[in-house]
């Protein structure tokens, strides 16, 4: 909440002061922003139903229509109560986004699909920044931009590179489409990580100094990030299943295992920024192991809370950016700092905009059909999932705006109008791609999958395998004799040619025989007669 | 969480600065109060079965203990990591706690002891402030401490007259001693209101024009506000439980009716305390309204979920405000600033102690014995009762301590360091009524109680009563005939006796014919078969 205090200085319109114990303006702009977010929260609830309309495109314009009302009231003085702040956006606001991610993600898809999202999020969130940074550079010139260094181009190509996926993932369904939506919720996770660490390997990077080996100890740099970033993650979620089995905090009070569980998630993300890690790699790694050994150790009610606690911060926190960001779109000071006449602000952005078009599509293609080469026929990434996944990741969201905040908001310097050029620029980006493309999503998707041939194209990828897996690792059972017979013999070269089921069933083994019994899990705490579990199934209708 | 960005210039320990987009800092400080607030979780949990601990003197000591080793680390130079701030803790930490209070409290016993809780909680206080301001006035120039005025002598009055009951309530039981319970967490609220209420009143006073009209023109004020702020809480929350149960919200994402819930409870505070009324008692009646009519309007898993994580915010709050206060006792700066030798100190702070001794136990039992003029036998507070709540009120906690910053913070002035005398003094008494006196109330409870006698000495005034009112209103039914027909002459009599459960009848035909019909409520909801009631029912176990 620390922008609520360098703000508002700028609001024009006075308050009575009365009694009150602290300044107004603080109180004023949190009352603004949480009466936004109810707002927010009832008109979604209403358009629910609509195919254009979902959350992040209406808390989008309604930040963009109070911005345009302050704007009015302030008679053209400002149209924000917040200065959009990097701090609030990397310390309060992504941390429970990313934590609830992990949380809520289905760890069986997600790790099934491993290959595949390491594959999209790490190389081709690399081939999208070299490419986007490529041809802003060629192309920049010939608009007439030309004060721009090197360093600023490859920032540009990293901040273009974050992709958001909040607003697919209120398209996509995790039930009737489960490999879509991992695919492209782990690309989401995995891309924003790699393009924070490619932005902060930017800002660091030597100009003066660069050599042949300076690709391979970026990429030296990168892998330690990943690796270090979720061990922490992990040992931090291990720590947190052991305290609360070993102690058996929800003996005394259910409230204590809830703070115990949202302060130490919160904690990993913390020491991971204070030792120079990637707190979002460690704080969605937290969120699997908790969901995977803590979640199991706590109480039934304090399952329910944490289940739905987690998912409604995750969710004013998303509300909040989006408002954020709309009410930010019309900050008028930057927009008379860049100085750039509308054409050239227009070239700009479009140009942007058709290099995340074409920089996305120039690794989501190639790469899926290179793993198609490793797959059987059913597994196959097929072209209309391949342009889903393509449209799914064009959206740009808040990560964008606040990395290029970062990149580019320095001023005093010479170049200053042509940085604040490119704020504008990317606010365009992501407000068209948002608003326009994602608005276009849900019947795109409904079109290309189609509502009723949704089982029969979606889960193809999943049912074979399960087949498999059952036939595999069930030995004793004495139906389907004829298939048992027949595969039996080919047990060893089925684990071979499945890695990733062979990797599942030996991490089980090893899960269920040293991991589960020091902490926790599923199976491994007393089940509680009459508990009630319907409730916790019914918490994943949202 | 301002205060977190005002913070740690003092900081004397460098830290690595690395990658990291933000100032180290803030994350620094915000680790080391998470971590200690983790730490505070588990050992309160470890010590909950000691009779001399609980969570409150836990986070206090811890707090000092810290505050202890930052200054060895930091060669004397600073105690804290944070400076106390009043706006941290009347924005973002009180909020929470009250909203809880009333969101948990048994309404039935609040209200049946309404005229009991309102006489301490405003009479009470009113009498507590006036000897204290009198007794400081009188003996201050005694100790040698001249400089203050008349003013700061009233606001010493109003600060220390601020009792803290969080610690008390983790002794007393809800369930086991009901009255008791119910008297002093009431009291609590009132008199939090009260003093700040009182607290605005005298530095709003102007002394130059002190007429006869003065008491009255204060309770006039005090009035309206009592009334306009406890009418803008009920507002506030039959708005959320119409627009929760017309809309229908829970239909599709249960998170959106918890955000709701949470962010409308909090915009209530926020708009009382920007038109100047007492954003405590408002948020207090948003609670009950809230859990009255909202609680039963939302799903299952909603309720199960807004039941925890507010008694988890509340927790998480409290641990901070105490840990805060511990380490803000050690700051050197202020008690350098104080110039008063160890016995002027000692001198001022126990007759602050002594004044609120007497303070105290100059209402308690008189207005006690007025009230048990009013009473039937077995309804009478006994002396051990009495007792008790003169005890349960002693400790002074962080209202105390944010109330007095507010006076004497204002340096600058010729009398500054008799200001800074009256902060370290404060703090004294705070810490020591906090440890001392609640280390001591468990046992002695226990010892006045009595283990076994619980049931036969607390619910005395209870189940007479309950008696009464089944005999009263279901008239049709037909066990226990004679003593009906023996009571059921005087039931005009029984009424006109009995104003309290007269007001409770009507509110009751009040209730279901106008009000639950429209804003929904117990019974008003379409029963949910297979519901996790049992669940709902385990959180009271807290």
């Amino acid at each position: 909440m620390s922008i609520f205090f360098d703000l508002l200085s700028r609001i024009p319109f006075s308050v009575v002061h009365g009694s009150s114990i602290f300044s107004s303006s603080t109180v004023i702009a949190i009352t603004v922003f949480f009466t936004l977010i109810c707002a927010c929260i009832i008109i979604g609830h209403l358009l629910e139903e609509n195919r254009w309309a979902n959350e992040s495109i209406t808390s989008l314009l309604l930040g963009l229509v109070s911005g345009a009302v302050v704007l009015a009231v302030s008679k053209g003085h400002s149209s924000k109560i917040l200065v959009f702040n990097e701090e609030l956006f990397f310390i309060y606001l992504l941390p429970p986004i990313i934590f609830n991610a992990g949380f809520q993600v289905k760890k069986k898809q997600f790790f099934k699909n491993f290959s595949i999202i390491l594959l999209f999020g790490v190389l081709g969130t690399i081939i999208s920044f070299c490419l986007i940074s490529l041809g802003a550079f060629l192309l920049f010139k010939k608009i007439g931009v030309t004060h721009l260094g090197v360093q600023d181009y490859l920032a540009v190509g990293a901040i273009l590179s974050a992709t958001d996926s909040v607003c697919t993932l209120q398209v996509l369904s995790q039930e009737e489409t489960p490999f879509l939506y991992s695919a492209v919720f782990g690309e989401g996770v995995v891309n924003d990580a790699t393009s924070i660490v490619l932005f902060n390997a930017v800002q660091k990077l030597d100009l003066s100094d660069i050599t042949a080996m300076t690709p391979l100890s970026l990429a030296g740099t990168f892998l330690y990030l990943f690796f270090s970033s979720t061990a922490l993650g992990i040992a931090v979620g291990l720590l947190s299943a052991y305290i609360i089995k070993a102690l058996y905090i929800g003996r005394h009070s259910t409230d204590r295992e809830i703070a115990l569980m949202m302060l130490m998630a919160y904690i990993s993300y913390l020491i991971a920024e204070l030792i120079s890690l990637s707190g979002i790699l460690t704080v969605f790694f937290c969120g699997i192991v908790m969901s995977h050994y803590t979640w199991h150790n706590i109480t039934e009610s304090s399952r329910i809370t944490t289940k739905h606690s987690f998912a409604t911060i995750s969710f004013i926190s998303e509300t909040f950016i989006f408002l954020y960001v709309g009410m930010d779109a019309l900050d008028i000071d930057k927009w008379k700092e860049s100085k750039a006449s509308a054409g050239t602000s227009i070239a700009v952005s479009a140009t942007l905009l058709a290099l995340v078009l074409i920089g996305r599509a120039s690794f989501v293609f190639p790469l899926a059909n290179l793993s198609n080469f490793t797959k059987r026929g059913s597994e196959k990434i097929e072209c209309r999932k391949q342009f889903i996944i393509w449209w799914a990741g064009l959206m740009r969201g808040a990560v964008t705006v606040a990395l290029s905040y970062e990149e580019f908001s320095d001023s005093g310097e010479s170049s200053s109008s042509e940085h604040s050029l490119m704020i504008t620029s990317t606010i365009i980006v992501v407000l068209f791609s948002t608003l326009v493309f994602g608005s276009v999503t849900k019947p795109l998707i409904e079109a290309l999958l189609g509502r009723n041939a949704v089982s029969a194209v979606s889960d193809a990828t999943d049912i074979p395998s399960l087949e498999d897996l059952r036939l595999l690792f069930l030995e004793t059972e004495g139906q389907s004799e004829e298939v048992n017979h027949q595969r039996k013999g080919s047990k060893f070269r089925f684990l071979i040619s499945h890695p990733t089921w062979t990797a599942h069933h030996l991490w089980r083994k090893f899960d269920d025989k040293f991991m589960r019994p020091v902490f926790g899990g599923r199976g491994f705490v007393p089940y509680e007669p009459g508990s009630p579990t319907g409730a916790a199934d019914r918490s994943h209708e949202h």
